[in-house]
């Protein structure tokens, strides 16, 4: 299960259109920064401060090869997010079928 | 699969420990705003803002029973945004597979 501080970095940084776009580029192969900026309607400063927050959450990891910086994704916050997220909704489910059932079972002796 | 619009409300709202709390509260059943508050150490304003931010991701909802507020919770933007997740999830590590394999033959063809 994920750390907390690590859940609010990771969903925060999923919770951007333009951030999950660059995860989806990379999600294809290791990027130059300018290569993953050129698609988008937005300066290169911009793509770099939404990267640097990627990084942060620790899904883009950064090499470097000579002049160039490198960027790749890195799975991990994403299987322990979306680990999280399949308990939450098995949790919430439950409690729904729960309620449910108390219901028909009120419907069923009002009958 | 959610809008885009959605999964940005979805998961900027969960990007946070009060309000995951909260959601944990209200997967136990239906709570009053001055219930939901009572066990954190913030202002009752605060948690309130809390709240609206829950409802407009549509993670909540309000009800009135007289002059209480019955505070709910709506699985269905979990669900989508899990989906989401798990389909990100999948395909990053069918690339990551497919890296691998492409290093091992490269591995094998060295040795």
């Amino acid at each position: 299960m994920a750390r907390p501080a690590t859940l609010d970095l990771t969903l925060g940084a999923l919770a951007d259109p333009t951030r999950r776009a660059i995860l989806q580029r990379l999600a294809r192969g290791e990027a130059r920064v300018t290569e993953l900026a050129a698609p988008f309607p937005i300066s290169l400063n911009s793509v770099s401060k939404h990267i640097r927050i990627l990084e942060r959450a620790h899904l883009v990891r950064r090499r470097r090869a000579g002049r160039e910086h490198l960027l790749s994704l890195e799975p991990r916050p994403l299987d322990e997010a979306a680990a999280w997220m399949a308990g939450q909704r098995n949790i919430w489910n439950a409690r729904i079928d729960v309620l449910e059932a108390l219901m028909e079972a009120e419907d069923a002796a009002a009958a």
